[in-house]
């Protein structure tokens, strides 16, 4: 790891997760190793459990913490929630859809997907039409497509569902929005945020974080086939987080026991520190506006069709005409600045993806935003100059 | 967190995972955000790739590093070794061989099992006899199940395999013994191991980790239905494992960066350290007699029904007659050594268990080990005090 070290240290770390994580996170990564069974651990995984819940706006909503990768919560949702043989209705606005509707599958369910056109969000008549036409079990929609950028309005969305099919569950895959974007759970009515940790989340990855309404969690329970999966079943898992949230130990499966706490510590920095929950999102989006404005006034151009579907906690950049992935991207690295390439198969070399969430964007003193900015603008000009 | 900070610090942790890490391993778990995609964790990535295949004596087995608990090393097998319908033969010497076979069934597969008497393994003849009356896909054996200390000799298991099945697949739980007990993948024919990181391999839990043999992938590769798990999918993550293999990152679902930075370091202590892998063998073989003499000196007396099926990385013992866990167990945590209580149903409230693996029993400059023996005879001495 020596020949790294130099490079973690200076480097701006800007992609769009894992994300630069607080100093107190990575302290509490390393906590000394503590039995998952204790009354010490319990506590704080009963902290982490109902911080999580109000992260989401959420009165009763039942958290589900589970040591697995984001993509953990696609499976609890297609074995837990749908029943093989029944119908889903996946939005999609990126890559990820494609995967989430992979899962469903897997388990036995019918997908249909509505598809926006690239940088596009889909479009509410058009989830009505399907709505009215078919009996879905679930719409799923990802929140914010980390392959796009595109954000998607999930209270809108809630809201035709709502209106058009009350019994069909709403679930957003809320991997790269949790803690940069709004999402107020009860008062939208979503039934199920899914996400990970090393996102808005601001911990290291290996923490698959799942929210469930009481609604979602009724259906789950009134099943009349058995659940399709062993590690992700909610069965297992519904009284282990219980009994954690009355901070008492339960045992299924070994918990993360130091992601928990690294977990607890940047829950802790978000719901209690001196940004409120309010301001921290009113900081992305002031950061998000300036990092988009800076790189279009220079000739970059937002994946992102219209200003309404642009995500806050990132940004997703059509490359000027005439440059391309190999003209930018090691510029900035050797300014150590360290952005993703793209990742929509379809315009995957036309792009690349800067985040810019948590601690980047609430501790302006770090100079992150800042040093992107300039690195993407001298990244171009050299660009420039060597093509003179 | 404030109040188990001086509880953790001079504690000594001795239950069976998990277990002490030492401080490389929690400094590389504090590794700053590194790029999932980047070379130099794909490098990273890699070395612990070869050195897992090593640490089992195999020249070509696959291993699997999924962020999960080592549960998911089941979900693994059960979906992508067994097709629904498919026979699955569980040997039964504890509380996990019930949730293997749980597993089992949730994927479609028909289990039987053998069960061997509380604190006993499977006989041979008993296996040789169910392999004779029908065929099973594969034969799975916890290796030490840790609800009773039990061990298996699993290379006598997998030679009478071979001998009457040859086509059934050995796969074992070795989620209590990789890296304390010695497991010869390829000199005894074994199929699947799995386990997990915080037992043993002594880094923090949320890692899974699984090797299959080349004959396992070809199984797997020859499956007539599609694999019934997403994320535990072998189909998504056997590229993946090759490119990282080839020190070149791929995606599936996002790794656990700072996990594996933390394996990494432990695989480098235990297969390039000062003491040697066999000599780490042994070292566990000598503590295990020595706790387990002490114990029995002042009338505990051991799980396992005979020295031949006592495993050498952790102790069940039952108490003395007339003594309970609320005599030993509270005395044990005031002299700062936190045992774990029982754990297999039938005889929860008779016995406890200590651990006793990885650096506790490698570095004895520690004094982990001689603390925990005073500890227990004391405790045990007050408690008769306390009686009389």
């Amino acid at each position: 790891m020596s020949t790294d070290s130099k490079f973690v240290q200076s480097c701006v770390f800007s992609i769009p997760g894992p994300i630069e994580v607080t100093d107190e996170v990575l302290f509490a990564n390393a906590h000394p190793s503590m039995s998952h069974m204790s009354p010490d651990f319990a506590r704080v995984f009963g902290d982490c459990i109902r911080m999580t819940r109000q992260l989401l706006y959420s009165e009763d909503a039942q958290p589900f913490l589970i040591a697995g990768s984001g993509t953990l919560g696609w499976d609890q949702v297609s074995a837990n929630l749908v029943e093989p043989g029944e119908n889903a209705l996946v939005l999609h606005s990126g890559y990820f859809a494609d995967s989430f509707a992979d899962c469903l599958q897997t388990y036995g369910a019918n997908v249909d997907q509505i598809k926006a056109e690239i940088g596009g969000a889909v479009k509410e008549a058009d989830i009505e039409s399907a709505l009215q036409a078919k009996k879905y079990k679930i719409v799923t929609v990802t929140h914010v497509d980390t392959s796009t950028a595109v954000l998607s309005d999930i209270k809108a969305i809630a809201n035709v569902v709502k209106r058009v099919s009350p019994d069909t569950l709403v679930v957003v895959d809320a991997v790269c929005s949790v803690a940069s974007e709004e999402i107020q759970m009860d008062a939208w009515g979503i039934d199920v945020v899914l996400t990970a940790s090393q996102k808005g989340l601001g911990t290291p990855p290996g923490l698959s974080i799942l929210v469930a309404s009481q609604k979602a969690v009724q259906v789950f329970e009134n099943r009349s086939t058995p659940v399709t999966t062993y590690y992700g079943s909610w069965k297992k898992w519904l009284p282990v987080m219980k009994a954690y949230e009355n901070n008492t130990a339960a045992y299924f499966a070994t918990p993360p026991v130091n992601l928990i706490y690294a977990f607890h510590a940047s829950l802790t920095q978000i719901m209690q520190g001196s940004v409120s929950l309010e301001q921290r999102f009113k900081l992305h989006k002031e950061v998000s506006r300036r990092v988009k404005k800076a790189a279009e006034e220079i000739g970059f151009k937002g994946v992102p069709l219209s200003e309404d579907v642009q995500a806050n906690g990132m940004s997703a950049l059509y490359f000027p005409d005439g440059f391309t992935a190999s003209d930018i991207v090691p510029r900035l690295l050797k300014k150590d600045v360290v952005v993703a390439g793209g990742l929509h198969a379809s315009i995957k070399d036309k792009y690349f993806r800067i985040g810019h969430m948590g601690v980047s964007v609430v501790d302006p003193s770090r100079g992150d935003i800042d040093k992107v900015i300039s690195a993407v603008k001298e990244s171009l000009a050299e660009a420039k100059v060597s093509k003179q």
